[in-house]
């Protein structure tokens, strides 16, 4: 029997989840698999548009995620989408590359302040195993210090999961703690002539802990490492490039790498990544063979072009930094307001937002996204959120009057906490 | 001075590499590199257009590279363009997976005939990889055992080079050799009881040797031995996937794997991989964590639905195995008049074309593509080559046209080798 009554109240979310189930392990994979998210999240979405996304039952929300951080001028921005549509109109994928390689190489080198030459890749996965394939090349050395909890990537040598991993793929791997002088040095100490490379993120934007900027004195000492023992200096600026500082994220403390990686906002959502490096590494990143299908296609080339001429013109990181604060500032108002202590950390376009006093599963934070989320506006409890330059004052405000509201709805269903910061 | 009759005689081929000189080591990376291709060879592309492409100067070749193998129906194949497209449209990078991430498993599903489940992924490595990962979770063993001199992907654990790759990536890597039974039961039984997986390659297409396909007797000893040890059977399906057989490469021996990689052609030139495996491994490839920012893209997984559905309804491997053959046939019938004699091998829709008698450099074959360059047609001396069924009779003809002529300039400037196949 046909219901068409059962069949309404089934969302087409569930339906989706539900054919899922029986042809994708866990119904989904990775960082885009919704289990982890605040019940209600939506895990299958139809379409974005500036600085809102619509989920497949055609609610829309407020999008403070930008796809995980791809999005940096917003969904569909007619610039990118017009510059991609016309090198994929001339073909997908070639013999060879387009032009767009050379353009956007140059343009890259222009606009990094460190970079002499660049490679490109799709996955940020793949600019960091490249960053330090050609760190080993050039220094005929293994270790590779990275900071604890860290994320690089998810490929064996830097997974966050060691499931399927074997201890020989994390050999010369070696940690410190991130702004922790004293833990890089011992680090740098024990890895001894071994040391290849000292990667550091932009910032620290570890899973569901504050948030930490990089500190002058530790940013000298990481260069310093390197200076001293030859090995290479590696920003990894996947997921902070070009939302913090066109030059790279570090220019602002006047401290350069060796070597970088960038993808997740350089076309603004089309697949790229990219290694750039200084001359004392040219010869290197030419030995190495790093390759794959599609890593000449043009149009994605094309879309970043398009972003980062877009992002100098407008002055993409100082109105990301400008929206981030309004927010920042409206919710730090709100909370106070209704009894509650936010701990907000890292650069305002990339913020994570934490309750005072939560307990580890974040509950006070889960249940005020799902209240957030209920009002059209959505957020990240436990990872990083992202602004784009489509997020306006307009946008930011609207996106206020519904976590003012979500505020509202949490005071009354839990106590406050007034707990000190943890 | 502005001299425009200098400028004049500089292709813009050349005006780019020069460019890329400057921002990119070596002037460009990997398997586009155009070092290793015969003199002549353009590095920039413009365009593609069914069975065509057409070099950054305007000089138009029948393609049978197809992009080194993601192109099967043709470049810009209509339907193809139109379904990614359609999904761009709406939304190149949302916050979770769209409708067509289902709607792709599904089809992959129904496709591959061992298939229970999918996970998608940007690169062959990625699936590869992601493979890998699972079979060893599944198992809590660590041997891989592969074809010396294959090709599974330019990352550590399996790069052909060995620059900046550390000892350590390759621990639990072994070999045997491809077709030959006993040295696969040598090496399962080197592995013992840390058997994780055995990757074989659809059909031995090692770089300038003669390709392979697989035996029956060796398909059977490799399915029989991971039935024995309880490894993981893995048949890397990156290149040849969709070109042979719809439903694995591996149907027409009547060996199913436990899970398959595939790439390349999946979506006509779109960014994307797929693993495939059997209920036995869902668990598994749910307990890893395998992503990237790009991973989820609707646009991809929609060009993919186009390409199977299309080559589904068309017999795409039927007609690529026709026109596959039937340049074979012309090609060796041109060989004999001009007094060559070839050695083509692997499957008639992925070629690899020999001169009997050539020397180490493929000399002749370099020699050969050149003068077919020079009258219209992309062919590689070393790598095998691609059909699709864009490659109607009609252009096989005027490409045999070209390659009639090619050989008889072979055979004024060289005299025929006839000596006994290597």
């Amino acid at each position: 029997m046909n219901s068409p009554f059962v069949q309404s109240n089934v969302s087409r979310d569930q339906t989706l989840r539900d054919r899922a189930a029986r042809v994708i392990p866990g119904g989904m994979w990775g960082h885009q698999q919704v289990g982890a998210l605040p019940k209600g999240y939506p895990q299958f979405f139809a379409s974005g548009s500036g600085a809102r996304v619509t989920d497949v039952d055609g609610h829309e929300y407020i999008d403070f995620m930008c796809a995980w951080g791809p999005i940096i001028l917003g969904h569909r921005h007619a610039r990118v989408e017009e510059a991609a549509n016309a090198q994929a109109l001339l073909g997908v994928c070639l013999d060879g590359p387009t032009e767009n390689a050379v353009e956007l190489a140059e343009l890259m080198v222009a606009t990094v302040a460190h970079a002499d030459w660049t490679l490109f890749q799709k996955n940020g996965s793949d600019a960091m195993t490249t960053c330090v394939t050609v760190a080993r090349a050039a220094t005929g050395r293994r270790k590779i210090l990275i900071a604890k909890g860290a994320y690089h990537g998810a490929v064996p040598w830097c997974s966050p999961s060691l499931v399927g991993v074997t201890s020989e793929d994390r050999t010369h791997l070696m940690h410190f703690t991130y702004n922790d002088i004293e833990s890089l040095n011992a680090a740098v100490a024990e890895a001894g002539e071994d040391l290849a490379a000292i990667v550091v993120s932009a910032f620290r934007h570890d899973l569901a802990v504050p948030q930490e900027l990089p500190e002058a004195g530790f940013a000298k000492a990481v260069r310093a490492a390197c200076d001293e023992t030859g090995g290479v200096m590696i920003v990894d600026d996947v997921r902070a490039g070009f939302r913090l500082n066109m030059g790279g994220s570090w220019e602002v403390l006047g401290i350069r790498p060796d070597m970088s990686a960038f993808s997740k906002a350089i076309a603004n959502g089309h697949a790229l990544s990219a290694v750039t490096g200084t001359d004392r590494f040219r010869e290197a990143a030419n030995s190495v063979f790093v390759t794959g299908s599609f890593w000449y296609s043009g149009a994605q080339m094309a879309a970043a072009v398009a972003t980062i001429n877009e992002l100098n013109r407008i002055d993409g990181p100082a109105l990301m930094q400008r929206a981030g604060q309004r927010l920042r500032d409206g919710l730090d108002e709100q909370a106070t307001r209704h009894g509650f202590e936010l701990h907000q950390t890292g650069p305002c376009a990339m913020p994570l937002v934490q309750f005072v006093g939560d307990d580890k599963q974040a509950s006070l934070g889960d249940a005020f996204c799902g209240e957030a989320l209920r009002r059209g506006v959505y957020l990240h409890h436990k990872h990083n959120m992202f602004l784009s330059t489509a997020h306006t004052d307009a946008e930011i405000d609207r996106a206020l009057d519904a976590t003012d509201s979500a505020f509202a709805a949490l005071s009354k269903h839990r106590p406050a906490k007034t707990g000190a910061p943890e």
